[in-house]
Formats: C-alpha cells, structure tokens, sequence
C-alpha cells in the first residue's frame, strides 16, 4: 500500500540538533565511505554542510564521533569513533522501539486514509 | 536541562503528508479559534497555507476532519468533525507512546551530551 510513517527523533542540545535522522544518515554514510566529503556527495551534499553537520555532532557530545586523519596514510579520510558508533546504535535502536511502540494504533488511523 | 528530544510523526497518503505536527496543531487551533483562518493566524501562517493544510487533510482521509459553514449563523466559521476529533485524538496517543517507549534509553543518550 502506498500508506506509510515516518518517525523523525531529533536530539536537541542547546540549540542545536545534537543528532537526528540526516546526521544519523551521515554516521552511516562516513561508515561506509570513510571520509566526510565522499559521505556528503553520496547523500547530495554539499562538503560544507557535510562538515558543518559532523562540526555539531562533535561539539554536542561529551566526545567526538567522528575523527579525522588529515594527510598520513589515509590522506583526509574520516572514521566514526567507537563512542560515536555506539550513539549511532543507541539511536537506531530509539527508532526502531518508536515505531514498534506505534505499529498496532496506527493500523487503525492508516485504514481511515482515503486515497 | 536545555537537553531534550523531538519526535515528530508524518502519516503519509501516497505523496502527501495526511497528518504530521504542523496539521494536528492547525487541528487544535481550528477546536480553539473555531475558523480556519483565525487558526492559522494563531499560528503564524497565511490564510492560504491553513487551507493548504486543511484540503490535504480532508482529501487524504476517508472523511473530512473540518467542515466549513460558508455565510450563515457561523459567518465563514469551522469546525474540526467528530471523524477529525477521533483521528487527532489517535494521533496524539501515538505520540505520547512513541515518547513514552523511548524514554529510559532516551535517558543514556542525553547523559552523553556536552553543553
């Protein structure tokens, strides 16, 4: 069915979003492609916004989740630190349990849609 | 603590959005002000994006969640339906849960926020 939900956490410190679905989606994808340009031009973004968004991640926690190697061997590659993986897992896990938490009532509202 | 979350549910009805914070808010404020227009106003929002909101609704549900009564008595007033009231009820129970099952792991994230 074309029906869906979506269930957007956002963690906010200060005034700043500390951490919410497109810098979770940024964890994943510095992951995936160990650097911070490579993860942000794969999610459509601009090098900027990519490093603006990790640059608030940073300073929002206690210790930084992402680290970077500028020269060296892995020439300006980029790692999510095992703090910052264990955020990012705390924070799939608050996802998932959201929507479990959901699932059964929103049978009943997703039957009254129209289209 | 200026620490805090977030958790915004989106009912989606093929491309639109039929129910998310902005509408169920523009939903009470219909209840309280008892017009559209007078709604969005409250809420800092064009007399044209309310009926935006308010046409996307109706058209995504089964049945109408706010009937207008054009002239007469009510002079261009609106009320939010039983059919609405039920719906935006629902809603918020899924909210409440959602916070609810995210609560106590919601605790050890925060916990690891500087600021």
């Amino acid at each position: 069915m074309s029906d869906s939900v979506s269930i957007k956490i956002r963690l906010h410190n200060q005034d700043a979003v500390a951490l919410g679905p497109g810098k979770a989606d940024l964890l994943d994808a510095i992951v995936q492609h160990g650097s911070i340009s490579a993860a942000g031009r794969a999610m459509g973004m601009s090098y900027k916004r990519a490093w603006d968004l990790v640059n608030t991640m940073n300073l929002s926690f206690s210790k930084p989740l992402v680290v970077t190697a500028k020269g060296g061997s892995h020439g300006g590659g980029a790692e999510v630190t095992e703090f910052g993986q264990s955020i990012l897992t705390a924070y799939r896990e608050l996802e998932k349990k959201a929507y479990q938490s959901i699932a059964e009532d929103l049978e009943k509202i997703t039957q009254l849609l129209g289209g």
